[in-house]
């Protein structure tokens, strides 16, 4: 972790650069899954699994007495965590179900927005050494309080076939039923595209190694919305002198832990400060079990020393990060600041792990500075906001002139006419 | 148009199919615009407008002299206009400014979202044979409620160099001066990557032809976010017979002349009524100006006839289209029954030109088929949500105990420990 002291502005854009780890061929490699899946749907997805995953995947579909065994797998007191963290994540995200009103712009012309579900998502859930059931709720509950109707998840399954226990016991406990052992890039496709057994759907949530990101990023061509553009994990902590060292310390870590490519950004005005991060840093590493991942995740990570915290704030909007992180006095005027972020965590308490699990916010937000323009997963992403309008016969004799004058200076004339030969025909009636 | 009756649902798919034409070497002839923009910035941009604009073009900005002068080139009665529309404009889109309260998921635990204006975005205006003002107040109004700070405007100039006075009039009306005279891809190139003289934004806006698209597209694996995937303008409406067939011939003809690419759909449940259409197209179109273009848009689109009403909402909830207009006996009773749609006009009185122009509504919508999961412009486009959480000393105690479990059923240790050493501490001083 390298450290930078007070750099000139100047220099701030190539610092908050992110790593970049090139994939070789990446491109040319999804597109020939994507088009396997197109061409040969099922059979494809099994042949991928057995290549990419080394699994024998005999029914696609995961069974009912696969779900109902998995209710025996998991632990009394996982059982527990996850129908506390469940209620808080519904909380937060039933909150922003909103009705707008109706807006009477004339009279006689009214105007509103409405959200609609989107009837048909897709749920990417990760496979790997841990079972990601958190991503399950922070996916599945905002689409089920949006009333998408059929809601698929995907998830690779292991050398033997299964899914991990903890991921169809929280898919279940929500009510998601269509799962499916499938991952990579061929599960977007299937999602994408529809195979004999996987539905297609209309857009596709979750992260994601590179190839998941690309399959994402290339079937948005078709036609299929994304959550979001995905990038490697990060965290940025502002911290004084009146945060704990240690608390800083093990929030560098939770998401140094993430993954090799993740990046983690410590700003502060006290150099003495950083130190003592630094050190208990070196300490709490040591007994982690992933700490050769986050040791790496560490290489390509740095702290700064500005004069004030202000700078410290500012810097931080320009890096935009996922994970912002304020330890320090007057947390809470210090978040009025900040412009670009995708989740803000203000003072000592407020770790980032709560969010990432259980305090209710979701943990699906946007990376690689990607937070200067998008905002991460909420019930927003989850439906569509159609607008309605009603004209009475006054509403069109208010602004009928009005548009017919714009029509004809923008010389469509067919425009113009369809509100002349309304208006034509009220005349008439009169 | 052709004409379809009782289609079984098996053929909807292939019916709701929209018309492709494909450019050769599109991505190809882009990529190199792309490319060249970001070598030689402004050079690029002035080659390029004289390429393809045949334009010769000095400055790139607009000058405080044109843009006074465009105020005298502006007739008294369409500065009304404007004035009214943007009136109409603002008054829908301040409405969907909505302040969300702080959830309080647990004590101690408070959760709540903000919005923030995107810093900088950039409006893109296509050019052509038409000044498309009322783009200007459809992307420039909620860019201004929003409160970005810097909205940046791009539009090809005509070959003498100049701006068509109306969009320079609707922009200073509107109080946005950072105007540039470049079109096409290398606009688009120019807000991505920026120039000498055009800033880099954050997130591009705007209609525009084949090559605004794909750069459009291409922009965003740079990290740029867009407006919405584009593909040529729709409508669908849906007609009984207690219709007026003039209004509804003149409600298609108003989509068809947009350009030979658009496709205009009629849904009905009465035969006679789509006959009757069909005379009162024929008879409007011959005194059109651009009679040619929409004459080759009505060789791309069709009427079904189904049973019933219900089938045909039905059907264009498949269809998903840009606009649907809802000519029908108790339009508002099946409006509700919409669930695909960019926006809807409800009755014999909304014609699409309103919503088009001024009756407060957006007139940037999904177009083919991207209803089923994008929502059009709105005030929403122009912010991203932050989440911000506040966990005190005893919501960290209230939900520690959660966080520790799900972590360690993750395999994520040190997400673990950042809460296990909060609250060991918290224990200690006790």
């Amino acid at each position: 972790m390298k450290n930078i002291t007070n750099p000139t502005i100047s220099d701030w854009a190539k610092i908050c650069k992110r790593p970049v780890f090139p994939a070789e061929d990446l491109e040319d490699k999804v597109k020939n899954i994507l088009e396997l899946v197109q061409q040969k749907g099922d059979t494809a997805l099994k042949e991928l699994s057995l290549k990419f995953d080394k699994a024998v995947v005999e029914e696609l579909k995961v069974s009912e007495a696969e779900i109902e065994a998995s209710k025996k797998q998991v632990s009394e007191e996982l059982k527990v965590a996850i129908s506390v963290a469940a209620k808080n994540i519904r909380s937060f995200h039933e909150a922003q179900q909103l009705t707008e009103t109706i807006v009477e712009t004339m009279p006689g012309i009214q105007c509103w927005r409405k959200s609609v579900a989107i009837e048909n998502v897709g749920l990417y859930i990760p496979g790997g050494s841990a079972p990601l059931f958190s991503t399950v709720l922070m996916l599945g509950i905002p689409a089920l309080i949006a009333g998408c109707k059929q809601i698929v998840l995907c998830t690779p399954p292991d050398k033997d076939g299964n899914i991990k226990p903890a991921v169809l016991y929280t898919a279940n406990f929500l009510g998601i039923t269509q799962i499916f052992k499938v991952g990579g890039a061929q599960a977007i496709a299937a999602l994408a595209y529809g195979t004999e057994t996987v539905p297609k759907v209309d857009k596709i949530f979750g992260p994601g190694n590179q190839f998941v990101t690309k399959a994402k990023e290339l079937v948005q061509k078709n036609g299929i919305a994304i959550d979001l553009p995905a990038g490697p994990s990060e965290v940025l902590v502002i911290a004084d002198s009146t945060a704990d060292a240690d608390f800083v310390a093990s929030d560098l870590l939770s998401q140094a832990e993430h993954g090799p490519d993740s990046q983690v950004v410590l700003l502060s005005d006290s150099s003495e400060f950083v130190e003592k991060v630094k050190l208990a840093v070196d300490e709490q590493l040591r007994v982690l079990p992933r700490a050769d991942i986050a040791a790496k995740a560490l290489e390509n990570s740095f702290s700064v020393i500005f004069n004030s915290i202000g700078e410290c704030v500012e810097f931080s909007n320009r890096y935009a990060p996922e994970h912002l992180i304020l330890a320090i006095e007057n947390a809470q005027e210090f978040a009025d600041k900040i412009q670009n972020a995708g989740s803000v965590f203000i003072g000592n308490y407020s770790c980032e792990s709560a969010g990432d699990y259980a305090s209710g916010s979701n943990h699906t937000l946007p990376t690689n500075g990607y937070a200067r323009s998008y905002s991460g997963v909420s019930l927003d992403s989850f439906v569509k906001k159609i607008t309605f309008q009603n004209i009475s016969r006054l509403g069109l004799q208010n602004i009928g002139r009005t548009v017919e004058v714009m029509a004809g200076a923008e010389q469509l004339l067919a425009h113009r006419n369809a509100v002349s030969i309304r208006l034509k025909k009220i005349q008439d009636e009169k």
